[in-house]
């Protein structure tokens, strides 16, 4: 029988792990950062999350969209195209036995650029930095695509 | 060469890939769900879905959006971003050897407290119940992304 | 200690990872696609995105929403809805000891129908093209789903 804790034994395997989980809590950060502008600023999306705020007509007000909370979502989901595959191949990257240090650039290449992604799109800072931010992540992502297909296609 | 099928025989591998199975497929009655309301109270998105109720100008009115709808998409979109980081997190989380009673008393929580966020989200019941299912699902997620950087952090 | 690199000598294992990545690579497409036309369309969702092409009230006309931007849109966020699932299913899947010829069948399957699928949504093709293939691919993942949950379930 296979022992599965001896497969966290290697590293690229355990780098990959840290990363995804950092980068994955970094993500769910953006769920408590809509959550946390739709209570200061009482803007919601269901009649039922405003009743304490007034009853009937009163609470409906509050059933609107609000820039803050659009650009926290955009961000959000932007996160989520973008991790999805990251998590896929780098996964599968990871078990195809690539150096080290080649993997471990392009994890914290990615995590890099994609903290500063959040950072440029909640400041917001100009462009093209959340520009550059994201074609960072994209081209780490698809390096990792091509390595591995390159290594071992099976079609 | 490793036998993959002997990975399987790791009981928190096999409760891992049981719960996941399960909630990816609640997640995917969401897409059925959404074609369902689609289609019985005809509101479309793309002027190609609504050709067979009418021609034309006629057709263009089905061409809306209705609260049913955007309650199930939403419901559909904070599935992903919170079964997400489960799968991932939870995958290595399940490889890094965890007490098997305290990862599966994990997938219970998250997938039963996610089945119960849908619930609260379609009925809808009344606030906090979608809150409070939507937090345990969050916390149990953060608990594994937790006991995986504790003890196996490679940066 | 287990050598990871064998584990993509399992040929299901690599074929997974084959057409997972084939998928994944194809769905990060969309991301580029969307960036295609707001360039080319002028079509912006936040302000600083616009600043090129004029300042202050000239900028804000750009804030827009356009059908062929949001078609694109909606066909991404088809595709992590459905791909989603079948990167986890198929992963468990995968490792659970298929038939090889039963699980390349589903992985080929699956990919040709969501390109399908993408270019249904964006030709745009009449219906039933898109609806079609997006129902393969959907039966793919059950039946993925199904054959694991059969095999290895475990609560």
């Amino acid at each position: 029988m296979v022992d599965l804790t001896q497969i966290m034994d290697d590293e690229v395997f355990m780098a990959f792990a840290s990363y995804a989980t950092i980068i994955l809590s970094k993500m769910m950060l953006m769920s408590a950062t809509t959550a946390f502008y739709r209570m200061t600023r009482k803007v919601f999306a269901n009649p039922e999350d405003c009743v304490t705020f007034g009853k009937g007509e009163n609470a409906k007000k509050y059933l609107r969209t609000d820039d803050r909370v659009e650009r926290v979502r955009r961000a959000h989901l932007n996160d989520l195209e973008n991790i999805v595959p990251f998590l896929g191949i780098g996964l599968l990257y990871s078990l195809s036995g690539p150096d080290l240090s080649t993997a471990v650039l392009h994890f914290r290449l990615f995590v890099g650029a994609r903290i500063y992604h959040t950072i440029s799109y909640l400041t917001p800072l100009p462009q093209p930095n959340r520009a550059l931010s994201f074609f960072i992540g994209y081209g780490v992502t698809l390096s990792m695509a091509y390595r591995l297909l390159k290594n071992k296609l099976y079609l």
